[in-house]
C-alpha cells in the first residue's frame, strides 16, 4: 500500500476531509488527487463563496452552523485571513411568512424581519410589480416581506482552499495535482487469479485508484468529487445518489450611482453593503462583492436544465437575457440596460432526493457529497463527517462541540428530511 | 393534442399502466409507443418469469400479493391462460432464520420449513459444504433451513403481455411500435416565442415526444422505460432515482437422470417440480422450466457490476463458468460438467437507495419503476397506481379491495421502507 487513505477531488469538501484526517492522526500517509493543476479549481472556485446558518432540514442547518464557528476561529482566532464579509443573507418573500424561518429565529434575533417600508427605503426597490403587463408575463408576484439571516455572508474561497492545502500539507500531507484518476481499482480481498474477478463469491474491495499513468494503492479511499463522482462510483456499481447539473454565474459592475448605493446599502450590516439577496420566485439571487464593486447574479433552474455532466460548462448569454434580466429590471430598475462584464459556469452535485449531504462507506470507498448549492459553507464539519466514517467513528464533534451521528447522511439509516429549494 | 396520454414502454409495466387507463375510462385517447417490434420485448422478455407474494418492505408484498391475485382471476376466471405454475420460491439459508420471514407467515402456512433432512431426501443436495477447501474459498456455508414460500411460482410473460395487449386494444388502445422516443417536449405552459424557451420565470410542462420521425402530443406523458428512463427524464432536469444494471440468466438442460429427478422434484408443490430456488450467499437462483426440461439459472451481482446502460447487453460465458457453476456445483452436484445450451442478458432499473418503486409525476410527466427484479410480478398493480396518478387520485383500490395510497412510492412523501436484496 503507498497509502493509508486517497482522498479524490481538492475542492474544499476534499480539502476539508484530507485536513481533518491529519489533524486527528497525523502518522496517516494521506494523498489528495486532483485532476486540475492547484486545489479549489473545479467547481469550488466557481462558486458563489456565500454561506448561511439557517437551513431547512436541520442537518444542513447544524452542519453549517458549526462550519461557519470554524470559518471565524480560523479568521479570528488562528488569524488566517478568509476574506469573511458577514453582510447577512436577505429573503424578499412574496408572503408574509417564509417555510425556511421558525418564530424562534426572530425571537433570538438570527433573522431579522424588514417591512416593506424599510425596503423601499433601503434598497430603492419596486415591491409592486402586479399590474404590470410584463411583470405578470413572467408571474412575478409583490414582495411583502425581507428575512435577513444575520449569521451568513460571503468569503473568499480561494483563502479557505489555502488554508485547507497549506495545514494539509504542514501536517505532512502529499498532494498530487494535474492528474485525473480514471478508475477505482475494485479487487477480490483474496485474489485468486481467475479471469474476471472478482466473481460472485468474492469480497471485494476498492484498493486505489488508476490515473492515466499508474496504479495508486491504499487501505481506502475516499471520493469527493463532486459532480464528477458518477464516472468513478458507477462503473464498480456503487450509487451517489446525485447528479451534475450546470450553473452559471454572471457579474454586473455597479457603474451608475443608484448601483453603488445600492451596493453600499446600509441598514443590513456592519459591513454596510448589500447582503445576500434572494428575490421571489424564480429565485433570482445576487451579491455585493465589495473588493471589486460588482454584482454576482445567479438562478438554480430546476425543469428544462438537463442532468449532464460537462467537463468545462460554459455560461449562456441567453441565460442572464432572457431569463434573469427581465425578471430582475421589475425589482431593481437600477439594472436597465446593463450587461454582464463576466461570467462563469460549474455544475452542482444535486441530490434530488431529499436536498441533504450524503456521506457512506462500502466497499472500501468512502463516498461524500454536500449535495446541491452548499459545498462550501458546509465543508468543514462535512469533512470532519468524513474523516469519521474513515476512522470507523458512528459519532463525530463538530466544531464548538455538539456531535453528530455520521450515520443520519448515510444510506441504509438515513434520516430523511427534506431541504427546501431556495 | 394527439392524444389524452402516451404511454411510453411496452414492457408488462407500460401495458398494464395502459390498459388500466383505458379499462377506467375507455374514452381516454391511449397511445402505447416503443422502440421494439412488438410488446414485451425488452427487458420483461429477458426476466425470470418469476412472482411471489412475501418481500421484505410491505409495499412490494402489498403490490406483489394483488398482483398474483390477479394473474389468477385472468387464467382461471377470464379464463386467459398465463401458463402459471404455483411452483413456490424456496430459499435455502445458511441460518435457523430468514429476515424476510415472520412466524405469522409460517403460522399461516404462507410459508412451509423445510429440514435438512428433508432437503437432503428431496433434492439430492449438498448440504455441509463447510471444510470443502474450495468451498470455503469460494466463501459457502452449510445450508441449514429451506423457506419456501407457497403463493409464488412462474408464468409466461409472453401470455401476459398478449392478455395486456389484447385487452389494451380492444377497449381502443392505440399501438406504436418501431419507433424510439428520443425525448420529451418540454414547453412553457404559455409560450411567448422567445428564444431558449422554457425561461426560469415559465411554468413548463412536458406536452408529447419527439420521435425520430416526428413529433406527438399529449396531455400527459407515463414512462414505462425501466432501464431507459435516464436517457428521456435526465435531458430535462427529472431524477429517476435509479440506474441500469446488467442481468443475466443462463438455461441448462436437464439431460442426465440426475437432473430430471432434481427439476421434476416431489414434495414441494401440486406441480411436481422445482419450486424456484435460492441458495445461500452469492444469492444464486435456479428454476425448472417444466415445458422445456430446463433449468433457468442466474444470480445478481452487485458490486464490480457496473450501472451502465445498453441496448443490447450480452450474457458473459465467463460470468456462469467462474461466478456460477463452481458454487452451483458444490450444492448441486448433480450439474457438474453440465454446461449452459442458451444464455440472455436483459437490464436492470435500480433503485438502490430502498429497493421498492417508485412512481410520481412532475411537469406533465408520470415516471413510473418497479426497480430492480420484481417488474413483472407486480406489474398489474404498479401498472394501477401510475395510471391512478394519471386520473389525480390518492388512492387506489388494488385487485381484491385492498386500497393503497400512491404517494407512498412517490418522492416527496414516500413511505420509506427498505427491501432486502435477495
Amino acid at each position: 500500500m503507498d497509502y493509508d487513505v486517497i482522498v479524490v477531488g481538492a475542492g474544499v469538501l476534499g480539502l476539508s476531509t484530507a485536513y481533518h484526517i491529519k489533524l486527528e492522526k497525523p502518522d496517516e500517509r494521506v494523498l489528495l488527487i486532483d485532476k486540475k493543476p492547484a486545489p479549489g479549481q473545479g467547481n469550488s472556485g466557481k462558486s458563489a463563496e456565500c454561506f448561511r446558518n439557517i437551513f431547512y432540514s436541520e442537518i444542513n442547518t447544524l452542519l453549517a452552523d458549526t462550519s461557519i464557528d470554524f470559518f471565524f476561529h480560523v479568521q479570528n482566532e488562528k488569524k488566517f485571513d478568509l476574506g469573511i464579509r458577514k453582510v447577512g443573507y436577505l429573503f424578499l418573500t412574496a408572503e408574509e411568512k417564509s417555510r425556511l424561518f421558525k418564530r424562534e429565529h426572530i425571537e433570538k434575533g438570527e433573522v431579522k424581519v424588514y417591512e416593506r417600508e424599510d425596503l423601499r427605503k433601503l434598497l430603492k426597490i419596486n415591491l409592486d410589480v402586479e399590474g404590470d403587463r410584463e411583470a405578470e408575463m413572467l408571474g412575478l408576484r409583490n414582495i411583502q416581506k425581507g428575512f435577513q439571516i444575520v449569521k451568513a455572508g460571503y468569503l473568499s474561497v480561494s483563502k479557505l482552499v489555502d488554508f485547507y492545502e497549506s495545514r494539509f500539507k504542514r501536517l505532512g500531507g502529499k498532494t498530487l495535482y494535474r492528474t485525473r484518476v480514471k478508475k477505482l481499482i475494485l479487487k477480490p480481498k483474496e485474489e485468486l487469479g481467475f479471469p474476471c474477478e472478482p466473481h460472485i463469491w468474492q469480497d471485494a474491495e476498492v484498493i486505489g485508484v488508476e490515473t492515466g499513468r499508474e496504479k495508486i494503492y491504499a487501505k481506502k479511499t475516499i471520493l469527493a468529487t463532486g459532480a464528477w463522482s458518477n464516472t468513478l462510483m458507477h462503473p464498480i456499481g456503487l450509487e451517489t445518489y446525485m447528479n451534475p447539473k450546470k450553473r452559471q454565474l454572471f457579474v454586473l459592475e455597479a457603474k451608475t450611482k443608484e448601483l453603488k448605493e445600492l451596493l453600499y446599502s446600509k441598514g443590513f450590516n456592519d459591513e454596510e453593503i448589500l447582503p445576500f439577496t434572494i428575490l421571489p420566485q424564480p429565485l433570482i439571487w445576487m451579491r455585493a462583492t465589495m473588493e471589486e464593486d460588482t454584482f454576482w447574479i445567479g438562478c438554480a433552474d430546476e425543469i428544462g436544465r438537463g442532468f449532464k455532466l460537462e467537463d468545462d460548462p460554459k455560461p449562456e448569454k441567453y441565460f442572464y437575457i432572457y431569463g434573469i434580466r427581465p425578471v430582475l429590471e421589475k425589482y431593481f430598475p437600477q439594472f436597465k440596460d446593463q450587461k454582464p462584464v463576466n461570467m462563469w459556469a460549474g455544475q452542482y452535485a444535486v441530490n434530488s432526493y431529499d436536498g441533504c449531504p450524503i456521506a457512506y462507506e462500502e466497499n472500501g470507498v468512502i463516498f461524500v457529497t454536500s449535495a446541491t448549492d452548499r459545498g462550501i459553507q458546509i465543508s468543514p464539519s462535512l469533512g470532519k463527517v468524513a474523516s469519521a466514517i474513515y476512522f470507523g467513528e458512528e459519532q463525530v464533534e463538530l466544531f464548538g462541540g455538539k456531535m453528530f451521528r455520521v450515520s443520519d447522511i448515510g444510506v441504509k439509516k438515513r434520516k430523511i428530511e427534506y431541504e427546501l429549494v431556495l
